[in-house]
């Protein structure tokens, strides 16, 4: 693996190579981790890199990987840049055959994302986006349950993401996070729904299986002076005829990182809870709800498959992170060894959910800008 | 007291009388509990009552209570009959004297409300609407909490109130509580949004004392054959600014009466949920989350005053709806002895709760049959 | 129904009242609210009585109450007072053909514990002690589950009652609650074990239907001055061969009145506690934890018995209380009536409960005194 | 890092594996996974090591690493065997002069225990024991609050840890997990206590820096058949006079790995649940609960250090597993680096806790045969 980006003060680089060294079965090569060469140097220097794999940019990385034994050479590059730094190099790893990780949202524009798409099928490269929350056991289980239609017909769907961080102008403050996150220059043309609304689309998706078909946002900039939206409220429609309530905070004071979902059909409904991430709540007619736990009982081969430890040892964010690079890990591994990946790890979100992604944001965007109207996707 | 519905057989009746009886303040001297004079006379002497004073109509009581001597006769009136049929018995006995006090939603149509509201201002009697969630204590601290600006200004509101005991087509079973709910000429315009979705409302502006300004509505009936709403998901502006999102449901499989709400100043969070009545989350920048309790601490005269055991022993729902009772009560006393009642528990829903009610329902279901339109309140 | 004690600024007083009246079965129609005529009557008027029945002394009471016509007289008492003060009204009570509600613990020592319990053999009469929180739905649920062998052989009980209102020395502050409480002379020889844990041992006793043989007691008193024990941890083993572990505190910071109980089977466990007293968790092996909740579902006779309004509208603490009262006021009335009770209604704890707590209390005594050695009871 | 035992099937070999390496610090070099020398390279080829140095056993392993030039070979050993196979390994590395992290509980029996902490004195060698529970941020942010005195003076602790995996016999259907954990030979004198229990007791004197005194202990074998004990309620005396209550069990159906804690203390009480690590919950007199959350507010820099990813993103078992890991390579490479460490990272359970573990086992069992009497540490 090559890293673009994630070097010293990083958040989401670091998390990525927690993940990705969690199992064992993927070794950090080399890195861009910086455009100040110096600063690339000294953040390789830190993660037991030698000075001539850690690159001044992500193009000199990529030619001087490709000239490398195939040996010896990173299979993959990891990007974990701002968003308006995503495309540069997907882009340039698949024109070089390299495969690729990268995180959410897919880019900056439609644009980016199509191309990306369009490359991804023209060379036929592997390609994971880290929407990691649908890395979690329980959210495998969850999908399990209603694909085996154990919740009956899907009839409404509630998902939040409400955070609480940017309920003040905290980029103004220097902090790097909010910094280029409530910068269109960098972010896109969403704030809080690009960075987290996209997590709570990918993920009511994923568990559901359907697709939302119409949807009608009402987002607000709440701190003043600030560019892009802190908040948006998003009523659904399904394709299947299900309803649904969307929404993301970032001014939810108090609020730490609440994802979560509810889903009911005709006869049943679950809820999951990122912050309690092993439970899954299972509500029947007229029976007790039932408290489904990580590695207890009769679990879909998916859930246990993504499980590392017993019951009541819990596993939280990293491993559910670490569950999209095993599985890229295992379907790259699969490919090197011309065999067929085991479908249970075959698992991880696509280009395509990233440009999936990207129409949600353009749409909440074009919706709320038409006063909240209802827009079809 | 004397009550007009409520014989045998029925839920909210006895819900009343003992909400009534709890605190020792009130006799239920009469009754009209049935069209059917003999049932209403049998359910009477189930409740001690003399069968003189057990009506066979609510007309008969209240022109034959009127008769009796002011030590003798009823002082008000309680309606806990299906919605279609609280107007008649308001209205007689507003114009024959008698305060009153009535379940919710006010009553069928926004005509019949607006009547009931100049009525009570013409007379100049007292109206309690029993929206029975604002009687919790910690509702009631939360609406000192805003008020007092603990929060700040208030951002974002979460309102939600999913049930699941309509989730199929229990009103073909006999079901009492489901027949008349699901029945557009006792229930009025909505279902769902009637029954439940009133309650989200009035306790959404109850405790933050804002207004609903503009509502965007989404309704279906998920079961076949059904005539009203069983789900509805809203979109909300407040006369402040804030954004909200409401949703009410009676198809939420497996959800009990799951009444809850968040809301989100500037400086705050608040979250309280019905189920666990006695637990207020008070939500901060960069601090623990509290954990208010009933009886602990330093909490508002509001709460205290509606607070009547020590705390870790759990008041619920009956506590709270005979709260309502309990200030309607010390209102009427204190009216009946030419005193000022203590502004604490000068603390009911009013007639004109009851009007903005029902303009509640007109406006959701109005903006749904409108293809979930944008509509003003 | 008359009462002993409960005048103006008593706590318990109050709580009988309201369960007595919440099922519209019983009346108050005199008291000795107090040792002081003048204050018993003004008591007496706060609750509507005549003077004449609002007695200056129970004696008075029961005199003058034995000669009224037998459809005006009191049926039974109530007895409200501290605990040294319990067992001359009671035996007074009984000896002139009343019947007895009783507060826990029975009285002040065994020689009164034994003397009531002959009395009431002798009488034939009706006695309740009100250990109210055996008046829980769940807790008839748990009690039928175990009886019912959904468990298998009980082998473990935890049972837990931890208070913080006595963490320092509030009985100087005149706090009338804690003056009698931590007074050898009102209490009785336990202070903490006397007040709660024998709440403890009867719940655990009720739940598992099985009785302590032996026990090991380590009694504390934490606070400087005070002359009774403030904590207790208590091991135990039961007659079938179980084990458990009591443990109730008045000094334990924080916690509100967190009486709760697990208890362990060969097949499945069991979990509840008071604080949310209308869920029970079912746990089994390799199965998911069951949230079993009031009014959801198939639940036992027992449990269905002792709810009055559906899922998701809490009841709690007085509720519980009021179940005591009115399957006390079953009874009675089935006896005035020369009938059968309901089964499922005559379920109160008896004067033989209340001698088992007077053991207890002994016994652990006894133990901690001997340096925590283990005493058969 | 070389390991011992671990090799494939086994559950906490992997656990260690992972945890080495979270943090990027630590390279497994070299191991000895079986005593089958082919399982051995078989489980050293699964992870990616060269079959020279895949040894046939530790002493092989130890010999043979010792001939290599400083820069390759392994730093320290991992011993992940059962607990009859901690000693020899452990012994061997010292004398040898490697560092040594060692699986809990200590060893054996209390000779070897003495007999390791003494080599450890005398080589002066870095020796870890895994009691990872400590390893948790909310753990260390609990102890530094205790000794910074915000809770006063200790007065009770209780401490628990329940699981339910061993309430029948599966040690007979060759579950390796529970084959080795009841067999004498192979777990010491005791089963459960041994476990679990040490954890627990470790776990309370870690964050109250209190030391248990005395103890009474009634250890039970309900399941037929089995050798060792699998369930424990003991009795806790502190050297500060606190009182406490232990108890560990593996026959409690339902639970999963349950180990949580209670410390009161004169003005105030913790509480925390290993299986939702992230909160600890502050009881305070008279005022609200506090939950504290790992990452947010102003929290112990102990806390600090030891938490990966901010609020809200879930930490769990793995993670703290790794702050043992993290920790003592951190000191390794000061040592190495003839530097001093980091005092916030110089935090993890040494010798001497394992010492104080096997003191313990010794008590219990010795307590437990003599009829649950007192006894001293």
């Amino acid at each position: 693996m090559g890293m673009v980006g994630g070097g010293r003060g990083a958040f989401i680089g670091g998390v990525h190579r927690m993940a990705a060294a969690l199992d064992g079965q993927i070794e950090l090569v080399c890195g861009a981790f910086s455009s100040d060469p110096a600063k690339s140097r000294a953040s390789g220097s830190d993660l037991f890199l030698p000075p001539e794999r850690s690159y001044g940019s992500f193009e000199e990385m990529i030619k001087t990987e490709k000239t490398l034994p195939a040996t010896q050479r990173m299979d993959f590059i990891s990007i974990v840049t701002p968003n308006h730094a995503h495309f540069g190099p997907a882009k340039m790893a698949l024109e070089n055959g390299f495969h690729v990780v990268c995180d959410k949202p897919l880019c900056f524009s439609m644009e980016e994302a199509l191309e990306l798409e369009q490359l991804v099928r023209d060379t036929g490269l592997l390609f994971a986006l880290t929407h990691n929350y649908t890395g979690y056991p329980m959210v495998k289980q969850a999908r399990a349950m209603v694909r085996n239609g154990e919740l009956g017909k899907i009839r409404k769907v509630v998902v939040e993401y409400p955070q609480g961080w940017l309920a003040t102008r905290v980029e103004e403050s220097g902090q790097k996070q909010a910094g280029w996150r409530t910068d269109p220059k960098k972010s896109g043309i969403a704030g809080c729904m690009g960075d987290i609304g996209t997590h709570a689309e990918n993920l009511a998706e994923y568990i559901t299986g359907l697709q939302i078909k119409e949807l009608c946002a009402d987002l607000t900039t709440f701190v003043e002076g600030r560019l892009l939206d802190d908040d948006g409220n998003v009523l659904l429609r399904f394709d299947n005829g299900a309803k649904g309530i969307l929404h993301a905070s970032q001014i939810s004071v108090g609020e730490e990182n609440n994802l979560n979902i509810r889903v009911y059909g005709e006869k049943g409904g679950l809820e999951w809870r990122q912050m309690e991430p092993n439970t899954l709540l299972a509500k029947w007619m007229d029976k007790p709800v039932q408290v489904i736990r990580t590695g207890v009982g009769a679990l879909s081969p998916e859930a246990q498959a993504h499980t590392r430890i017993p019951a009541g040892h819990p596993e939280g964010y990293l491993e559910a992170f670490a569950n999209i690079y095993r599985n890229f890990a295992h379907c790259l591994q699969a490919r090197l060894e011309n065999e067929d990946p085991d479908p249970v790890y075959q698992d991880f979100p696509t280009v395509s959910d990233g440009v999936r992604g990207m129409v949600f944001i353009d749409k909440v965007v074009a919706s709320s800008q038409a006063g909240a109207a209802w827009i079809g996707l």
